[in-house]
């Protein structure tokens, strides 16, 4: 039997007889001649039928036949003289034609009929992005000396706010769906002094956005011996510039953005003091984000700008101050064409620190204990997957760049 | 200032002056010369001075000095006339010696005090043999067209077993958490035809083995177009190989196992003979898997076997039967030195069987769309990393090879 060929070869195969498989796209019937496109995980290819079929769309067939050259055919090379198998039949038809350039349907209709709708060109192009992206953080991490970490995602303490946690039986006992891997990164710089995950966090998201999940994919990396945040943020830039490299490399035909060689820096009281905010402001406005994205597009050319020392009071118990300045932090986040990407910024190190900021740091002890035995300067950065993706492709919501979105009111599919 | 090198490179400075940082690993004080050993993440570097110094272990330093050739060093190098700077002071002393080649402490001690008994460089090491394994892991999917997805880890249905699920308070409603990505690999391979994820599970296991976690890492894979199981098995030896040979060449220190060119197979009821063990018993025990394991070396030196064709009533509901015998199915395990450390198979593809087999369809209904919009033949395997690297390293207990381990007991740290 022939090998399998894919969709996106056949063109390479001009007057041999191969074999494809794939779904049925879209079937177009003639006077005369039958068009059948069928698509696979590389592309689509044309197989050209002089009789009519009776095969529905989604049909997962296999074809044997002739490439024969054909200008008007994509990529130039068409199937004649088929031998078309059923491999399996749809029990139904998709509620929309995936064949058409944008499914016309509602992002709810979109995200209900997820399995099928993820089928269609545009949208799993989409998740091919992800993955290489995915990748590229991967190995610029690797290159720079980081450990792939995986840990714990039921936790007994809430580490971030208990605002929004999700509440697990665990064995009788309470226990809590993490929000982070904040505080077992930290303790393993102890281990390995630089470390990555790619993992799910959880947050009980009461409110309805466009740009929040009850689940999604942190990009998450935490690294010792540093001098402050800013050691932090060249390692991030670094990876952003691989990240994109990666997709590049992978996905030549997608519009990337330029990650400039330095990327610019703009300190917190100097931004709020840029857009005209009030000067006590605790953090950016959504607004705040977008015009301060503006402006470093406008004066550095830069879609990426970095806002360093947030106020301590809204950053975390684990944030590092601002040495001489302690009511800023040695904090940062990213912003990405309008929205904030990462947030990152130098911890704490010392025990007696977190023993003095913990209002009560029983449940917190056994973490605690990395601290106690000696841990470097270290600092760290999260960014949230889904969101990258989604600022990258111009989705309005993250939902769309999400293969299963959870939230308030979805569970399914 | 002078670039940080690590430990691990020092011996290639001699004659020069460098800059270390690390942890105290050990200090030993003789009369005239007090030693100490620097350990960082790439190994350990002897640091010798004229008088004592009053730093403990597990103070982090940083180390300038010059570096000697010493015949008794490790490396054949250490550093003199060293100038330290204390880079943070450890507030407790660890509870076991961490310079000592093994542990001495129970489990449970080991387990309790993690984040500092990870420290030890033969724990550190298992976790990098963890890491190299995922990164061939990927490596291989990636080479053989396979995407990376990530898939709800909340779910509003449960897909393996009733018994050992945790459920979970989901804005009011009840979920779950997920004890696999089954159905949604299965039914993203309607979009990329070959996929994988890395990515946490989750079984309330109620019993305390060696064995078993309420948390461990999964890698998944599932791919679609195949004849049957065989296919998959053929992607699993490849992938394998994949994951050895990484290990090899980050960790070329590690004794591996030899993956065979064809991994030899045995038919489940044929296996019930060889064992001696009565040809109606539904599954093969713990001392059966032993047995077999033990089989395959002698007879085939191979430390991996392949049983394939178990029962259908102990496999889940998406098990495709064996064409012809059809109490059997078209699945397998991979023992792996006397464990099942793989499970998969050939799944259902057609709507209607799926409607056939699930008395109750409606809480499956939309993850059974998948299959109502045409599926072709698939299959796939889910490989326990964890129980990976235990047999890897001859650890006795799951838990050694588990940064932080969950179980009945054991919620943190």
């Amino acid at each position: 039997m022939i090998t399998r060929i894919l969709a996106a070869d056949v063109p390479r195969h001009i007057g041999s007889r191969v074999r494809t498989a794939g779904w049925i796209h879209r079937r177009r019937e003639l006077k005369s001649v039958t068009f059948l496109v069928i698509r696979d995980r590389s592309g689509l290819v044309q197989v050209v039928l002089t009789e009519p079929v009776e095969l529905t769309e989604e049909t997962v067939v296999q074809v044997e036949g002739m490439v024969t050259a054909s200008e008007q055919a994509p990529g130039g090379a068409e199937i004649t003289q088929p031998v078309i198998t059923v491999l399996s039949e749809p029990a139904k038809a998709p509620p929309f034609d995936l064949y058409r350039p944008r499914l016309s349907a509602t992002l709810p209709t979109i995200l209900d009929n997820a399995p099928v709708a993820l089928r269609h060109p545009g949208m799993r192009a989409q998740f091919a992005i992800t993955a290489a992206s995915v990748a590229g953080f991967r190995a610029a991490l690797d290159a720079q000396g980081f450990t792939e970490i995986h840990t714990p995602k039921i936790v007994g303490t809430v580490t971030e706010s208990g605002a929004n946690v999700f509440g697990i039986d665990y064995f009788g006992r309470r226990a809590y769906l993490a929000q982070s891997p904040q505080l077992f990164k930290q303790s393993l710089v102890g281990v390995f002094e630089r470390v990555y995950e790619v993992g799910p966090v959880f947050r009980a998201e009461p409110h309805d956005t466009t740009r929040h999940l009850a689940q999604y994919t942190s990009l998450d990396a935490e690294l010792g011996f540093i001098t402050d945040h800013h050691d932090v943020m060249a390692v991030l830039t670094e990876t952003l510039r691989t990240m994109v490299s990666t997709i590049g490399e992978r996905l030549p035909e997608v519009e990337l953005p330029v990650v400039p060689a330095e990327i610019p820096e703009i300190h917190f009281a100097n931004a709020l003091a840029l857009i005209g905010a009030q000067p006590d402001e605790p953090d950016l406005a959504p607004a705040h984000e977008r015009s301060l994205s503006d402006w470093a597009l406008r004066t550095h050319d830069s879609e990426f700008l970095y806002v360093t020392g947030y106020p301590m009071r809204k950053r975390p118990f684990y944030t590092h101050p601002e040495p001489g300045r302690p009511d800023h932090s040695n904090s940062f986040d990213l912003l990405f064409r309008g929205v904030e990407l990462v947030t990152g910024g130098q911890r704490l190190h010392s025990y007696a620190d977190y023993l003095a900021v913990l209002p009560d740091p029983e449940p917190y002890r056994s973490y605690l204990d990395a601290f106690a035995y000696g841990m470097p300067p270290h600092g760290g950065f999260a960014l949230g997957l889904e969101r990258w993706t989604a600022r990258l492709v111009g989705a309005a919501n993250i939902r769309q760049t999400t293969l299963f979105p959870r939230d308030l009111n979805r569970l399914s599919p």
